[in-house]
């Protein structure tokens, strides 16, 4: 399905239709500039799914979400910043309080509202502020680019830039809208932040089959992001779709609207993932490592983690050092079966290609040239296996001495 | 088998009855001050065992040594640093070559040489430094402290300090002696190093006992220990034993002759394993994570790893910040199965104990004494499962500017 037509429109989380939303300084945050409180609502009940941390230690506002997309239906998103809600006795009383509070609200039933939070682990998450600020807050609904604005800026941690993108595309003859918006991945002092996205879509689309998608989308996108190898306890994903595009509703996960949607689907995840890769926590340049001819998807999956993931890799691109020794190695210690005699290994960046690895052993190359090729911000570490036919892409960014002072300096 | 005597002797890997040792500088580095060739050994063949990286991707000198032991006999060791010889096509002709022209000077058959090399990667390693240097290295050779010091010097990389422990005990009426020389885990601009550690012993010991005993021993050091979580193509680990201390031969990897020789073995390799850890680069802490009351030993060397690994636990020591919402997090995302309302986590230094987790959730502590006790150069990680009896250690060390710098500024 390469040739499905889609573009970028604004909107964000409200660029599709039957979607509100708005962000509110709730008083969880001391920084009174800072919004720390979001919603997300539907105009009506949407088929609805999730995926969430594989961590068991996990917080519980993803235990109480987990249970209330069992049903495959929701209709409003609430999500703080400034506090994770995770590893505290009173967790779950507080994420059902939440939950409670909004549907009381809105008049739907509990059961329906998604809650997410991120931000300090291990320290009670107050209910007043939220609870106060539901008014404010369902007030405040819009369907409009800057209430998208105001929940993607809500849900910011140590997010140095708002994400969020929003595509059209026909599917049976309907304009179909997708947008999204989500925080990144890299850890804030003094505790864990998290990645979590939220997605909104007027496409018509059973429950099980959006289920499906979103599994699909994540593997590829989401999953493949690595800022420092943590995995939070909060993060989450989660779409909502409203129907309200008017198409024949998609039942199959087969079939061409399915093809359409998903791979348009896709397209917003990666792009949202490359974001917050490229947004990583004191990173000064996005690195995708693209791994082709491998033996199968899943080992290509395995190997573009190990390089992305690699401390000295990492480090290396921050130092523009065309180092590929690290990467065959860390291609090398993933145990997956390869040949090390097949693999090739290039950079590339707006710069230009720069091969600097043939069947496994050094090809020669201008130490000028590697320098300018590694100085660009976006970089693409290729590695051909040369011994089949898949591939896969992870994404990641350098390690940098502000990565060490935000995670480390806890006097600053 | 806790009541094992043993006393620490100086003499690193000449400590043992039976082995002499030398380091030269022979030409492979640029800077003539530092010694970049080693040899080891013994007056007569030896009982030998090794152990090797578990990369795909090892260097010529693994492959080499890895059939020479197989016989389980070996009678010297020559290591260079400088360079790997890791992937490059002439690889194995150079490790073979050396091995050949050791093993004719010295009067031996060439498959009970190991060798072993460190260094940049990707560069063909020259022979003729080697080869021309083997007549100094062999005129050189003493049974003596500063000979197993020049051993120890030849072998480092971007170690700060030279690493060699030697203990002794009794084993059969018998005085026993166990020494070894090790380089650090440490990757070094512009490419990587290694883990490289010999041992000797003057113990009587069959091959497959001694081969049973160093495996059980390296599982729980070498394999615990986690710089920066990349497996190099050159890491190795050899045991020759002489059996010059004359205790009657060890041929079974069971009753109290072996118990001691086992216990006392895994002490230096524990030892050597501190000492990488200590110096890992740029490091300012070590750090040993000690896990508890875990259901099974592989869960609880899982758990451990996973805390000495996070690089997020890493800034937040180096920063003395008492962040224990990392550690249960890097706790829970290893997979294993895990009961978080269990969970406590406290922190040990010279300076105190400080609970900072208990049952999984929040547990008051001062935050100055917090300060006071992670100032410390020397910090364990203590996590109790409270969901079993087993337990096991991880050695690591904190993630500073100095390692971003090391290992990313290509400029200096």
């Amino acid at each position: 399905m390469n040739n499905v037509n889609f573009s970028p429109i604004p909107g964000g989380v409200c660029a599709a239709e039957g979607f509100t939303a708005h962000g509110i300084h709730s008083g969880l945050r001391k920084n009174t500039a800072r919004l720390d409180l979001a919603l997300i609502k539907a105009d009506h009940v949407c088929s609805a799914a999730g995926v969430f941390t594989r961590n068991k230690v996990f917080a519980a506002p993803v235990g109480v979400t987990r249970r209330h997309l069992e049903n495959g239906t929701a209709q409003a998103i609430i999500c703080n910043s400034g506090n994770a809600n995770a590893c505290t006795p009173d967790g779950y009383a507080t994420a059902e309080t939440t939950c409670e509070a909004l549907a009381s609200a809105l008049n739907i039933p509990a059961d329906d509202v998604i809650v997410a939070s991120t931000g300090v682990i291990g320290v009670s998450l107050p209910t007043e502020p939220i609870v106060n600020g539901i008014p404010a807050l369902i007030d405040g609904l819009e369907h409009s680019e800057s209430a998208s604005d105001r929940a993607a800026s809500a849900i910011m941690t140590t997010d140095t830039k708002k994400k969020e993108f929003a595509f059209s595309c026909e599917i049976g003859g309907r304009t179909v809208k997708i947008g999204g918006i989500c925080k990144g991945s890299g850890m804030i002092h003094p505790n864990m932040g998290t990645m979590l996205c939220f997605i909104t879509t007027d496409c018509a689309i059973a429950p099980a089959v959006l289920k499906t998608a979103l599994l699909d989308a994540v593997k590829d996108t989401f999953n493949m992001v690595t800022v420092d190898g943590d995995t939070s306890t909060n993060d989450t994903v989660t779409v909502l779709a409203s129907g309200d595009a008017g198409n024949a509703e998609i039942t199959a996960a087969s079939g061409n609207d399915y093809e359409i949607f998903a791979a348009v689907l896709g397209h917003l995840c990666k792009t949202l993932a490359l974001a917050i890769a490229a947004d990583g926590e004191g990173a000064t340049k996005l690195l995708i490592c693209k791994v082709t001819g491998a033996k199968n998807d899943e080992d290509a999956r395995t190997l573009a983690k190990s390089v992305i993931a690699s401390s000295l890799v990492k480090t290396a691109m921050y130092g523009a050092d065309a180092n590929w020794g690290r990467i065959i190695c860390a291609l090398g210690y993933t145990g997956c079966d390869i040949d090390t005699a097949k693999i090739d290994i290039a950079f590339r960046s707006a710069k230009g290609d720069l091969p600097v690895c043939k069947n496994g052993g050094s090809y020669p190359f201008d130490e000028d040239y590697a320098k300018e090729v590694l100085s660009e911000n976006k970089i693409e570490i290729l590695c051909d296996m040369n011994d089949g036919d898949c591939g896969a892409e992870a994404y990641g960014c350098d390690l940098t001495y502000e990565y060490v002072r935000i995670n480390g300096d806890y006097r600053s």
